[in-house]
């Protein structure tokens, strides 16, 4: 079912986290084969980092890892949703969820 | 703070749709700036059609739109989640969300 995913033309897909609890939106990142291989093998959430170019273990160095519960594909085939338990917060500002700056009209 | 949103290469953003009743996550579609404008000025969503290359009224023909409750940035300000009450199912094939095919190891 991952080969018939559709990767851009970098070679990546969206994938966004959702916390299998709390149904909060956690975050999104980017997966490139490889990572998501890992995901799904390992049981813990792996991204392709843009800014670094290279494999990133989300949570590896902060312990906020994300334990994966299941995951998704839409009706496309490219975007990936992932159900996880996260360890603790998921964005680097210690907010628990990237999400948390509400846009305005103005 | 719409100024401070980055947009890819190509003048979008990705925009997740997650139901502000249930919490599922529906859809991910993509915003430019002017689709954007136009939900957060509406109070129903717009995405940019990447396939159409054109302004894409969410269930303008269906009937099925997506009315805004609330629309967020992430810390990188490059993704958009939309909390939005639909009208119907959001995806094309008749089921709620888009995301409703798990993927597995093999």
């Amino acid at each position: 079912m991952v080969k018939n995913l559709k990767f851009n033309e970098k070679g990546l897909i969206p994938a966004i986290v959702q916390d299998d609890d709390t149904g909060e939106v956690l975050m999104l990142g980017y997966m490139n084969e490889e990572s998501l291989g890992l995901t799904l093998s390992s049981g813990e959430v792996w991204f392709y980092s843009r800014s670094r170019k290279e494999l990133w273990h989300k949570g590896a160095t902060s312990g906020n890892r994300l334990i994966v519960g299941s995951v998704w594909k839409d009706c496309d085939n490219d975007v990936i949703l992932v159900k996880a338990a996260p360890l603790g917060p998921v964005c680097h500002t210690g907010e628990k969820t990237c999400f948390f700056e509400k846009l305005t009209k103005t």
